[in-house]
């Protein structure tokens, strides 16, 4: 037998995967969710047929979105993290002493069953007492913080689907109004490749540049991700990812990491040239 | 009429890509050669099933295989192209004044000839005066030349196929050799995120670094390349990627470019974590 699943990056282009086994299927409220074996990804989670993350490259993703800010940001006491149900982001927010409170706000909570059987190295980032997860609307759950939290980290993937909500411009309103003066905001940005999601790419740039002070844009090598390759937006009241960057601060700590590095972190800034004009276009 | 090209990245993960129809289909002397039209590739040329370049991805190659080593290497002259039949790296490369002569060495006559009837915006760049194709084998010609090019371009894809003796260490002793005193040598050093490749990527790390005084690594985000990411090597005998590139000499040039920038070519070299790790064990 030959099984494939078949991620459509686009309507013309498929990444597919031969899956060993299937291991989860079932239909939740808020979409379908489904858990794979695989040789080359090892384990994977899909939802709605989109690859939300693989044991053999999320470590990219939650590293990248965790660090970066966390190199930057001096004293991070209080984070949010919206979706996030996994636990992967949580888990690489666990390994800085100074946090004292992760909230971890996911929607669907068969998400987070599904991760707690099936990816315990992902879900033993929700084990840590400093970690409170709301089994709640993460953009109904933002309208009532304000001038909380030190960072928030936006987890979310889908900006057409359930958690279309969150790439709205009141959510970068409200995700200012949460932070504390000086806080740092960071969100999946989408992949900038093909041109059907140039658009989503251009209108979250337009919208965070529009909503906060410092606005920049990073990047990583994601093999599940569209055409292998994904931005972050870090967006910030009053620190500079590579101005306010303290890399030796962050060597010192001792967290080992297999994506992430000091050299790593300036890097990512610097974007092909593609990327850079259609950015510099939406902050006019 | 559904019609999908695949290309097997590993035995167990394969890159989809819809085709609206197939232009040329042969087998040469070397290699079986296709071309196909596609809504979100435009047209690509394959050889032995696997993606040479499309038109939509090739100017990331092409870019960052000629202007990182042309941004830092004061005065070329002389270049040599190893492989690059198809012109991609000549049009490239003749947007420098003071290069001088360009010579192209392709084995398979067949590739140029498909690649100047299918991919003219590539192959015009064999038609500057400059440039001289020999229709010959790489290394062969390679072993005539002693102290003759500023810069050699090793275009060559595969590893495991007719270009095999291009990956060997006699290969990259013959490149210094060939090399002027300060000459600089790239080439394409493979994708190293699935296992199976890893080796490969180890192997021509460890050769270029024990053949040459300066040995750097250096990435792109190529999508129809396994895992979307590809890495260069950049081996020279005097001038060192970083400390020897001129940004301003670069800029100055005014040369029209759509992946590399003054920041790119500094943040290419800035590896992931587990990339960098692999490549310091080989320097050992």
């Amino acid at each position: 037998m030959e099984l494939w699943f078949s991620d459509y990056h686009t309507e013309d282009v498929k990444l597919d995967i031969k899956i060993e086994k299937q291991l989860f299927g079932a239909d939740t409220d808020f979409q379908r969710i489904d858990v794979f074996e695989s040789k080359e990804f090892g384990r994977f989670i899909s939802c709605d047929g989109t690859i939300v993350f693989s044991e053999k490259d999320e470590f990219v993703y939650d590293e990248m979105i965790v660090h970066v800010p966390m190199a930057v940001h001096p004293h991070v006491r209080k984070v949010l993290v919206i979706g996030g149900g996994d636990g992967g982001v949580a888990r690489e927010l666990t390994h800085y002493d100074e946090i004292e409170e992760i909230d971890v706000v996911e929607t669907d909570h068969v998400f987070i069953d599904v991760c707690r059987d099936y990816f315990p190295d992902n879900a033993c980032g929700l084990d840590d007492p400093r970690v409170t997860v709301f089994n709640a609307n993460g953009l109904r759950f933002l309208r009532t913080k304000v001038d909380e939290y030190d960072l928030i980290i936006s987890d979310a993937i889908d900006p057409l689907g359930h958690a279309a909500g969150l790439f709205t411009k009141e959510f970068y309103g409200n995700c200012f109004r949460a932070l504390k003066e000086d806080g740092i905001m960071v969100y999946q940005h989408g992949s900038p490749f093909y041109d059907e999601d140039e658009e989503t790419c251009r209108a979250m740039h337009r919208k965070a540049s529009h909503s906060f002070p410092i606005s920049r844009v990073y990047q990583a090598h994601i093999p599940t991700c569209p055409s292998g390759y994904w931005l972050f937006g870090f967006a910030s009241k009053k620190y500079h990812p590579l101005k306010d960057f303290d890399a030796k601060k962050w060597l010192e700590r001792g967290i080992k990491t297999w994506y992430y590095s000091e050299h790593l972190h300036k890097g990512a800034f610097m974007l092909p040239k593609y990327v850079e004009d259609m950015l510099e276009e939406e902050e006019r």
